[in-house]
């Protein structure tokens, strides 16, 4: 069994855990949190809650460790300095920086011993794995990402910090007619309005300006001025009646050719449509959890992303029983 | 340069060769063919054309050899063969042997100190990655793969050998209301013949008794007796007019659930559209090619799939540039 521990329990370790519990070669053996460890009450029966602070002294015991915080604060400072103990899996998604991020988990993990799988999840993850092979089968020709329809958390929390604003949900939404000339081999170029609208669902403290909390919303530089933003303003009541969930997905298209003079027009499409982002998240992160703790029994240290990783280093199933099966 | 060989000069090798010449690092120095190599015009200037006996004497001067014979009567010995001599890459597809092919290839590409990668092209291929990527994320779940609309070789060569058929092609169609169903993670329970359906045009010998082909047909055990077949007799030109071309393509969908009790539901679709079933397949056998020679330079020798590859490997573009851009 793989000694597992998870470092955060927000929706994204709660996630992760459910995954652990069912993968038949794991044990989650500890969780770790920022708060009073006495206030974390969490689903596995007997399993421990650590402050953070005690991961050192506890590392031995562990094989690798799921991080579940977040990529603006957490994971730029903490995923390097877990890399240093612990074999570690993290799903670090600024894309700008990953670069950077990279970097600086490399020499920690090496430094350590151990290995770091960084950037995983479904985008970067699994988007990024679909786009790698759509890029390799096809040299020549164009990526697009769709996102949603799905709850951006981050737009979520950008409206959250208007005044006036007592909670808001926010829907990343991929414009239909887009998609489908994508999909029609037509090579659009689209611009990021043309790509994407954006639906908000707010509830207004009593008394506050709604058309100010509007135009607040829809003007808002990089998060909502670029594209065409609905808001719509309801009771606290419907928004945990009708957008209590975390779903989100989308489509990873890209559209090429082949031949001598590119006469063969070819579409990759890769999509995923899913209830829960951070229970799916959380179960890629789990396989990836698999993976790095077998690249560091074998030896290797270092940072990776599922660029590196031999696909079938993540199933717990024998290479044997893929080739059967799967292949 | 990677320098590389086709064997074979079918449908499959003028796809691989288009590709190869699209590589920027890789080179075509060699045509091997059992026919009369003076028979053979490729389209590459300037290439040598040899024939198949002469490799084992050409091999030192080639890197990787990529096979482009058929699964039902050239792989099973061909790769075996090659694979001793020289690191290769193949796109077997016959699943169901697979395992034995693999243990065959496994054994003589290490015993010849080589890489074989076999049973690449997109199913065996790009869809076994799909599926076994969707059952790491959603390890509870269901496997569909859906065939089509496209042109089967296979199928339409049984046609042609019907007395009274002077030629066929032979439409694999996916049914749209099955498909329906697994997207929307119904998990449908589906018979053959709910899947696909198989559309034959087919070019009557003068005189023939349609009738009799058309029974001879569509009660064809394997091929066509499990499915609901639909037979138009055609022209020779109208044959030609409209379908001389191999398109094909087709969807892995997994639907899943995460969560402790099951209750979020998640779909995975991964899909093709292809204009060119042999010159997209050529194309992933090229990137293969070139994975199968890195891990050749890295002292790696035996059998690997796409399974067994890192998908960095596969691509010309630097671990940085790949990070950069498509994580």
């Amino acid at each position: 069994m793989i000694r597992t521990a998870i470092i955060g329990y927000g929706n994204l370790g709660k996630g992760a855990e459910s995954a652990v519990a069912q993968a038949p070669d794991m044990e989650l053996c500890a969780v770790f949190t920022r708060r009073s460890p006495e206030t974390v009450t969490i689903k596995t029966p007997g399993v421990p809650v650590y402050n953070y602070s005690e991961l050192a002294e506890k590392a031995a015991d562990l094989d690798v460790v799921i991080l579940c915080g977040g990529s603006a604060t957490d994971l730029p400072w903490m995923t390097p300095e877990v890399a240093g103990i612990c074999t570690v899996v993290d799903s670090f998604d600024t894309h700008a920086h990953i670069p950077e991020h990279f970097a600086a988990v490399d020499k920690a993990a090496k430094a350590g011993g151990n290995i770091a799988v960084i950037s995983t999840g479904w985008d970067p993850g699994l988007f990024s794995v679909a786009r790698l092979y759509a890029n390799i089968a096809l040299p020549q020709g164009s990526d697009y990402t769709f996102w949603g329809r799905g709850v951006s958390q981050g737009h979520s929390d950008a409206i959250r910090r208007i005044p006036g604003v007592a909670d808001a949900r926010q829907y990343t939404v991929p414009v239909a007619a887009a998609v489908e000339r994508v999909r029609n081999g037509e090579n659009p170029a689209l611009t990021t309005r043309e790509k994407h609208t954006r639906e908000c669902y707010v509830v207004a403290e009593p008394g506050a300006d709604l058309e100010a909390i509007r135009k607040a919303i829809v003007s808002m530089p990089n998060y909502f001025d670029e594209y065409d933003t609905t808001v719509n303003f309801i009771t606290e009541e419907e928004l945990l009646r009708d957008h209590a969930g975390l779903p989100h997905g989308g489509s990873v298209i890209r559209s090429g050719v082949t031949g001598w003079e590119g006469e063969y027009r070819d579409t990759i499409e890769f999509s995923l449509k899913l209830d829960s982002n951070p229970f799916f998240t959380g179960s890629v992160l789990v396989s990836c959890a698999r993976a790095a703790y077998r690249m560091n029994q074998r030896g290797e240290s270092g940072c990776r992303t599922l660029f590196d990783i031999p696909p079938a280093l993540l199933s717990e199933k024998s290479a044997e029983e893929l080739r059967a099966h799967l292949l």
